[in-house]
């Protein structure tokens, strides 16, 4: 019997992580074959050079489409997502997917969905289920309704997804992928490299991470896109205020992304004895390292709530991003205003670390997925179950 | 106060049928101004020169944004919507509507739906919550899961947008607007024109329309379009043992439609006496009269179920493309199987007309539609209900 | 040493013809390994479906781009090349072509040439230097611009592409690969096959083809695309006058193919009873033993030129398309009117079968081509010569 | 009579500059009506924001099409044009120009071209017929092949499109707009503005521009593109190595860019103490009076070779970039070595100023561009004149 192909989109680095484990798991499994197709911010190298990270961690890429469309505003989006639907359709038409496997909800993973969907070819979805705010919100239950087979990361989602008209016997609650990344890392080593600096460069003063520190992970807000630069301000300046050195991320690639530099490269400017590091890219073994250690993450990153209830990362969330989704005891929320974040910054300094909490599930989520697809055969034409 | 801004995008012949007495009610209101988007087959000549329809009946075309590929294969239909996604980000981006409305469920509707949605303009979507085959199912759903504002055409689909998640008040059973146009043309003339062969042309011999005839109109099923040719066969070849002379209308454009008009084409060449006239387009309103008058409308159009609820059509509703539509007692349901169609068309033509349902509204829904949007504010911003 | 990957890109049939002999050479070629991709109407069956043919032939295909417009306007053109391009710089991004082939000068044609030239891959041209009437005159020579390499089909043609300031090393008169195709053919079978109506299909009368008929080949001239219907009933309506039966042969996708087709369309409806049979697609082989018997070839193809001259086709070119090509004395030019193309057509029915003319070469191009392609480095920069 | 209509394509503030006095004269002109379209990196804030640019100087943008596709590598070249030939055919469509504008070489200039003249829309060329390294040259003259009416920027490259086969009737050699620019800045205000540090921004250092100063402008060379970074980095040492203080410009979007923008930043973060100040965007006013005042320009910009000639800057020419293109005696051209630049540049220095040589025009060509246009009919259907 010939193997299953699936096929893996990866748009950027965020989605690696969020599918890595099944990813390895699909390569090891007996009955499948894995195909990945690379696109968006994953072949634009300001972002980080992913196809190097995947050789490295032994995966081969399959199909480069390049989309990313420049321009800080939604029609860059839209244009994103039709070119790489177009892009796709040839490619999927070479590959012959048994299934195409969609992470999450970002703009661009319309243009996977829409393809494989409309050249009757199944769609795995992980992640589904969730409720945040911006758009992806409404990408998200899209791509559920287009899926033919559903791994969502929590119970709760899992909910969601039935009550979306799905079949039963085509959503299975796995656990998140990230998870199982996470798990792994923290099991080789717990604590932060030393050599961080030397192998991840970025700009600004290198101070002590074995000492308390914050770190910083935000991106824009598409429906408050004009705003993301001054959201950026509060949150760097509400770190800066509590008076801990800082590690800033640089944002993914996103309408308001332009604005969100901009603020880190003038707040540079402005202050240049400010303690504050920032990374363009860091491997996810070591920002896991990092929210294993900071006195506290700031930001609206989904990492706080979801691999930060795993780890037990005191971490405070800004603004109207992660709205919805479910979160452990380990979240603060506030809104996006320097002096309420600062507040929760501290509250979060003075508790320390949590206790663990399985919301997002126990590390086994990959191999659960490689399991499922190579035993599911689904049927290509969906019907509504009410 | 200055109008708001309703966007329609049209992408084909069926799509303006679906909602022509809303456009005209949105032009007709002081608070509203229409703009027309032309796409997909709406811009090929061999589908019909909508735009001239258009014209005389008293609308302007503001954008046309020609898409539609080439080539009888499902990448074709993942490229034309791609290609629509590039041309009518450019549109909105123009035009800037406070909603652009979204009509039905085909491939290249996921263009409009996807583009305004990115760019914060509100979505109103009509023919929401219905279920059906094909993978015009997932569209419908996933266009709801983007959508802003909905006017499904009946309580059930309303009830079924709901269940979807949707929030109350932005749901609206208005009716579908293809009933106010039915009934809007037999008002002003029930029969059969006697001009129609002079205005519509078509081939094939020209009988006596005042004598009983079958009415064919039957479209490929996506997920089956290798089989649109045989299917369409079948449904002719079952016409013509019935008997009565037959019209039968070209099909959509579609994967599978070159493969159903050579159906037609080889048919015609192989039985040059059979009493089969084809039109490539008809207008709508010679349509309904046809409908008011056939002895069975045969194929698997929505338009026997839908506007033959109202106008008690005797109907053989072929296949599985109408699979899971809400129907009146018109219609008969068949398998795609000579034998089987031409058994139910005898029943039918035994029965004769049926009385007339309001499962799909009583003529009032482009009225309401244009009253709800000039009244209505949303927020940008979804969340699901649950 | 590895094998230099020759890329060729076939927009269609006619493409196929003008370089099959190259393909060929090329596969047989220790040093050169061929990649075949398909694009624009090639992947259309409505035009026949050309990946059959070249499998039947020994060729198998790598890619396929779908990307042709539909739309019987100029801008459907623009958009066919642009998406073409989108498709071609992927696919060329994995195939890491060392040269790419580009035949002639129809419209895709640019998407090759700009993808290839762009990516620093070297672009080879076939049919460069030639000067004929509508937008191809403007394309071909700005491919001429792009391109690496220079394969002229007659030495006019090289001479016009030295002037154009290419590089005297780089340019090869070559002759050109269809009169090498035909010199196989009619090697092999000079007649018209018997089994030509069973095998080709097509609509109309079967007439015998042993006896005197003429052979009607036109496409529709771009910057007078509205007009390719009148044009095509002229010379219908000639070809009927004179009174031999009469062979059509269906016309290439174009902006005015519709107008074009139609306007067969209407004639068999309208005169059921002349002996007028069209096919839609007719093998190279077929179609040229068909150039060796006819009485007279009527149209604007570049055959009757080309593969005229070679054979000793008695030809009547019509209108401006093929202003400016080269001809031997087999051809007899004439404007579009119905009149002046019935008295050619009896001029050259009288004359006769003509002498051949090695204008086009002697049958040894293709083979030429790959040597040479073998042989050759090319730098990527290139400048004007003057 | 009802006016012209001409539209201009501006892919970038380079363009802007390279036309401005030609939209200026359009728009003055009582027969013409200007139409101005936004693409490529006109629309990308990150590159500056033209519109507004284009509005403080009296213009409106009628159509934007973002197109501009990231990524580091030669197939988001392709894709881009490709991109902005599909919302091209769309806005073209709409406007009917009578003339498209297309100015100069850049990659994305295919599309407007293409675009055009598949449209049967006349194109005008500016700056046609010059000689210089990278794909601008084969674009340049491919365009040249489209193009319909030329406006070369001097005697040599109006002789050079002669050769190329255009008709002498609709060749005119005008001079550059740029220079009609230059001519205006310079004559309204010769010296460098004490504000241009509050107006322009920028990093690094602010030292006194009215001493002597070094003025780098660099793009990347598409052919080489992989070098851009070490390009850059050698210019930068060779400019910090003579030891005047140095103004860099953040280079246009190009395969390359990338690298080169961080070759700029490395060298700022290893060189804190260097007197180098780098403007992202500087308006064009600014930039001719840096160039009136600067000891030396050094890079591979054209500006140095043609506004360069008009205002006698001393000039040292790094690389390829500039091969072939006309040149006075206030140029000396070096190869890529930091040694051999540093050495130009000091002896730049030592002579100071050179008298204005009218190479590119005297000033008058924006005029001339639109009398010409108002006054000209072309035939659409072009034929090489040998």
């Amino acid at each position: 019997m010939s193997k299953k192909i699936i096929c893996v989109f990866l748009g950027g680095r965020a989605n690696y992580s969020s599918i890595r484990s099944a990813m390895r798991a699909i390569q090891e499994h007996p009955d499948l074959e894995l195909k990945v197709i690379l696109g968006s911010s994953a072949l634009v190298k300001k972002y980080g050079n992913l196809e190097k990270i995947l050789n490295n961690d032994g995966f081969t890429v399959d199909e480069r489409v390049h989309m990313l469309v420049e321009g800080d505003e939604p029609v860059s989006m839209v244009k994103t997502a039709g070119i790489g639907m177009l892009g796709l359709a040839d490619a999927f038409a070479r590959i012959h997917p048994d299934y195409v496997i969609v992470v999450g909800d970002r703009y661009e993973m319309m243009a996977p969905t829409i393809a494989a969907a409309y050249m009757n070819i199944p769609v795995a979805h992980t992640m589904g289920g969730e409720v945040t705010g911006t758009i992806d919100e409404s990408i998200r239950h899209a791509i559920t309704k287009f899926a033919h087979i559903h791994f969502p990361a929590n119970k709760e989602s899992a909910e969601r997804i039935l009550k979306l008209g799905e079949d039963e016997c085509r959503v299975f609650n796995v656990g998140c992928p990230r998870i199982d990344t996470v798990k792994e890392i923290l099991e080789a080593n717990p604590t932060v490299p030393d050599e961080i600096y030397n192998v991840c460069g970025g700009v600004g003063p290198e101070f002590d991470l074995h000492q308390p520190f914050l770190l910083v992970s935000q991106h824009p807000v598409t429906t408050e896109y004009q705003e993301a630069g001054n959201q950026m301000t509060e949150t760097i300046q509400a770190a800066i205020e509590v008076g801990l050195p800082t590690i800033v991320l640089w944002p993914n690639s996103d309408a308001g992304t332009e604005g969100l530099s901009q603020a880190i490269r003038i707040f540079r400017e402005k202050h240049p004895d400010a303690l504050l590091h920032a990374f363009i890219n860091l491997p996810v073994h070591i920002y896991v390292r990092l929210m294993n250690n900071t006195a506290c993450l700031v930001g609206n990153s989904s990492s706080g709530i979801r691999e930060g209830a795993f780890i037990g990362t005191p971490c405070v969330n800004v603004g109207t991003r992660q709205e919805g989704r479910e979160r452990g005891s380990n979240v603060i929320d506030t809104p996006c205003d320097r002096k309420a974040i600062a507040e929760a910054i501290r509250k979060q300094i003075a508790h320390g670390k949590y206790a663990s909490e399985p919301i997002y599930g126990n590390g086994t989520a990959g191999k659960k997925i490689a399991d499922i697809l190579a035993t599911t055969e689904v049927e290509i034409q969906k019907r509504i179950t009410y």
